[in-house]
């Protein structure tokens, strides 16, 4: 009675006070609520929005459907970062061991990819043995003894919004602004994080491709942090050609290990270098930006961002021996370069089109429940802007057979263009959002 | 992927296909569509409206998901009524018989009541032995022989419509005109009619309380119809106070006996005669209003409706013996009368708050699988306008026990309002719509 309640109400544009959220959220936990009620409030909180103090409650309550990462007696800043998404992007691979061997303490629970964009889980499981479902006893002790942990959202976290984001992914409610955010703050508030920083992407690969509205979810998210004690701080970065030059879990996973000693793509060092500044910046462990990037660069150079990705692996049951020889991740059986069919300035390289070209390859999910191939997928070395000469190698296709290289073919066709005149490129990082506002960022 | 990009499109306010209605509809019969995501499409539809040929795809879907009474092979007109429900509306236990007894071939598949109206299968089950789960072979010999058959919707009437509108109910969903015009007529025009009579009520107790927006509805059932070459009618009608006296299953049906002999409630057999007219011009059995009202008071006053209606009783597992002694029906255990609280003009008998009432003495349903007691409800000899005396008796309370009585009083409290003025009451019926158009209903 009181779910139909509520959504009647929702559904003529009310609103939702607190301790009804509250009520909610437990009896859906408690399966006392049906999904097909769930499915109709979704729609209609999608269709009529949110208020601001629904969101929070809302957070509030899945935060509180499951159990909670206590940190509290560990010292020292506790930060992650979180992506909206995007193709290409092997960021949190890159980023967590190289902020933990820079001194802060890294608890990042990641997503498995759905549709076009992958997911960090996925990418870390193309690491032969690594677990990413460690009891949350583990993951605290392994927290406390290397500093970074890397998990994926297990049942004892936020259940509410595991079941929650499957119900949206069926019911196209998954692109809302109010559920989008509540659903990232009640997983990372559970993290029993300091400081949180964002990576919003804008651009045709972005979830939310329009700047304007990624920075209403950063405001909202921010908000959400500061009821919980949490500083948000979120740079708005490109998505309109994939990062980097892997797309594909294992090869991206190869490329997050050259960049762990500074030898990676320049979008996606830089990329990675800006969100740590924060990180260290948030963390109090640096002074100012410059100094931040000269520790993190220190961290690379000196191989202790890579010992500390091999000290992960380890303790999380993978062999660490891929940080010294990549060539031990999963290869594909096929693969073969693909050239610029003219001469010509590269026009796009469409991160949608590649990334839906992975899942067509076998190496994205389309429902939650598909089994990938770890080893499929692209490595594209041209990026938009660039000069080309037809017949000039642009990218290679790994797949599982021929049958899968011809496919890789025909998405790279459609994805790369090749033309005489090219629209600048978006610069990778154009603003900076924090409490005080939104400023374009300087670097 | 089919219902997620339908889900899609409706929630941005798209068209969804007649073929994709079909599709949709035929997997959902089949259990491949979860009603998760037909809720979040029903909510979807619910805010964004359907169009015309929308509204018709997704009738003609729900008509063919199930088995469809085939009554090509009887001559004469087949003509059913369907009312949008109030409180004390037993006019289909009268009607039916009555116009059987006319020569029009009555096939009339009702509802169960939920919620604060009653439904008439719940009227026919007070009879002792009385059955309305009747196979569709049994159903159209019976139609043969005595030209009348009283049915619950089955498993086999449209199954799409019966799951999806239990949906609805779970949902909030139930207000919506155009899911409420595909629902009806999906059921009618599975009955294999000639034509179709609608009773639309209208005022407090009404499920649609707003006069235009039922002509709306009635406008939309009528393009249905044509569409499916069946002819509809409907006549707009009051529901701003119960209709005739009797409140509650076993005691409404026995208001309906005593008018099956034309010893009803005025208001009772103004409505049955006004529908019984359009039922019979359209079945083309009298030439005027008149001739078809002189018909039915024929049909009254020889005892031929009231011998039919034991006809349908016998042949449908019943008791007829109740039509000559209505005490056969269920008796509540506890009676009381209810007394006037003051002189004055009766203002109002708020319909909802009586048929809230009956479902608090355990008379109807909160949940559609809530077993109901017959024997409980209210007689209300007070009407709306009248003058009364303080203490002079205006209600009878029939309840299990006590308890039960005492409850039924506070209802009565509330519902029945003794003031010194009152606004007129509602004209019995205000409007004909007819494909020509909406006209003031002349009687």
């Amino acid at each position: 009675m009181l779910a139909r309640r509520l959504i009647e109400r929702k559904r003529d544009g009310g609103r939702i006070d607190p301790g009804e959220w509250r009520a909610l959220i437990t009896a859906y936990t408690a399966g006392q609520v049906p999904d097909h009620q769930m499915a109709a409030l979704l729609m209609a909180v999608y269709i009529r929005g949110l208020a601001t103090e629904e969101i929070a409650a809302l957070t509030t309550a899945m935060l509180h459907s499951g159990a909670v990462l206590d940190l509290a007696h560990l010292p020292g800043p506790k930060i992650d970062k979180h992506s909206t998404g995007g193709v290409g992007d092997k960021v949190s691979l890159v980023l967590a061991p190289l902020m933990a061997s820079a001194g802060v303490i890294v608890p990042m629970i990641s997503g498995r990819g759905l549709g076009h964009t992958g997911g960090t889980v996925d990418k870390l499981e193309a690491i032969p043995g690594f677990r990413t479902d460690l009891p949350l006893a583990q993951a605290r002790a392994q927290l406390e003894q290397i500093g970074c942990v890397m998990l994926s959202q297990s049942a004892e976290i936020a259940p509410a919004d595991r079941r929650i984001y499957a119900l949206r992914d069926a019911t196209a409610t998954v692109e809302s602004l109010p559920l989008i955010a509540a659903s990232i703050m009640s997983k990372k508030l559970a993290e029993g994080l300091s400081g949180l920083v964002l990576d919003v992407k804008q651009g045709s690969g972005a979830f939310i491709p329009d700047v304007a509205r990624g920075i209403e979810l950063v405001e909202c998210m921010i908000g959400l942090g500061r009821a919980h004690g949490v500083p948000v701080v979120a740079l708005m970065t490109a998505m309109d050609q994939p990062l980097g030059r892997a797309c594909g879990n294992a090869l991206e996973t190869e490329e997050a290990i050259h960049a762990l000693t500074g030898d990676g793509p320049a979008d996606l060092m830089a990329l990675t270098m800006g969100l740590g500044t924060e990180m260290l910046l948030m963390a109090g462990l640096a002074a100012t930006a410059a100094e931040a990037r000269a520790r993190l660069e220190d961290a690379l150079a000196s191989g202790a961002a890579a010992r500390k990705f091999q000290e992960v692996i380890e303790a999380q049951g993978g062999n660490p021996g891929v940080v010294d020889d990549p060539a031990m991740l999963p290869q594909a059986a096929e693969c073969e370069l693909f050239m610029a069919p003219r001469s010509g300035v590269v026009v796009q390289i469409e991160p949608r089109a590649i990334g839906q070209g992975v899942v067509a390859l076998g190496g994205g999910r389309t429902n939650a429940d598909d089994v990938i191939d770890p080893s499929v997928g692209f490595v594209i070395v041209a990026k938009a802007g660039d000069w080309v000469d037809g017949g000039e190698p642009l990218a290679t296709i790994f797949a599982r057979d021929r049958a899968g290289v011809n496919e890789g073919r025909a998405v790279l066709r459609r994805a790369i263009i090749v033309g005489d005149e090219a629209p600048p490129p978006l610069p990778l990082i154009t603003h900076r959002v924090t409490e005080a506002g939104v400023e374009r960022y300087a670097g």
